[in-house]
């Protein structure tokens, strides 16, 4: 099987929801494995001066319209969670804690999030709503409390973080096939024909 | 014939070009005309606290890969010019002298500042640039030169942007279905399907 898919996302970022809901499929339709790697797109931010797309003077207004229509169109609930944006910093901890046990259970945790966030508009950041989502799964809150607190976890992520910014990402979601950086949940489509064809 | 769809870019903009080269398609599909209106993001980016895409940290360099990909993908050809970004106000006021004369002239006017600038990579900011455009078109330099110093033609720049702002335009290029606002030559897709189906 050719190398995996790179896919960065921030839990806060509602076109990383958007992409989440297609990349395993467009990923599998080529034979490729997809790696799920949450980001803090806070760190990257401060690198580039940008902020989160909702607090920009009239870019505010449409992001929020186009994040609705975006799901809309594919077919996806979304409702803007009551806090926006939301610090991802404990999800991406709880998703790594996770991945080093089962990465395909991390894989369902990050669905959860995102479907809890975007999809039914509620908040993700607490302990007890991460525990609400991580529970079907078979981690006990106290076990995924005391793991996300591990110093190696926080570690991981921190290395994900740097080593996402020390390839180029900018924003959520981002997506390497190879070593081709796709911006946005618009490029899926490019992503597919990428894979089909091997570029253009 | 149903209201037109009002396409919002600057001179300076590569989306603008590849947009450029699909709208008029789009819009005649679902029996719609096009009305083309240049703009300076400048005065914008002011107030949205934004810049150029190629300035920015990591985004920069990433958009520059983009533009090219995208124009490929497309069939278009792409090169970027030595100067860039570039100075935008004197094509847009060129533009406007034309269109109040003959609006079919100034789409061509504007179909070839676009292809001298990104599809052969040249300086399209100086005098001499615009006559050579504007000539075969039947306008003598002299002429247009004059036109562009018009305080009519100032003004109705300046109308220009301040109405696509207040309709809320904060990048290029942005396009209007009705009351509908689409961002980006990524969202040429959904335009064609919004006209099909007057929403989702």
């Amino acid at each position: 099987m050719a190398q995996p898919i790179d896919f960065y996302f921030d839990f806060s970022s509602p076109y990383g929801y958007a992409a989440s809901a297609r990349i395993d499929a467009i990923a599998a339709r080529h034979g490729r494995d997809v790696r799920w790697r949450p980001i803090l797109l806070g760190a990257v931010f401060k690198l580039t001066g940008s902020q989160p797309l909702t607090g920009i003077p009239m870019k505010g207004d449409y992001s929020k319209r186009d994040f609705s229509r975006t799901a809309r169109l594919m077919g996806l609930p979304f409702t803007l969670p009551p806090t926006f944006p939301f610090a991802s910093v404990a999800q991406a901890r709880a998703f790594y804690w996770i991945e080093a046990q089962d990465a395909s259970k991390a894989r369902m945790f990050a669905r959860g999030v995102y479907h809890l966030a975007f999809g039914e508009g509620r908040d993700v950041a607490g302990p007890e709503d991460l525990a609400r989502i991580a529970a079907p799964l078979g981690y006990a809150p106290a076990d995924l409390a005391q793991g996300m607190g591990e110093p190696a976890v926080k570690e991981r992520l921190k290395t994900e973080v740097d080593s996402a910014i020390a390839r180029g990402v900018f924003g959520s979601p981002f997506i390497f096939v190879d070593d081709e950086p796709f911006w946005g949940s618009d490029r899926l489509d490019q992503v597919d024909r990428w894979l089909e064809t091997g570029g253009w």
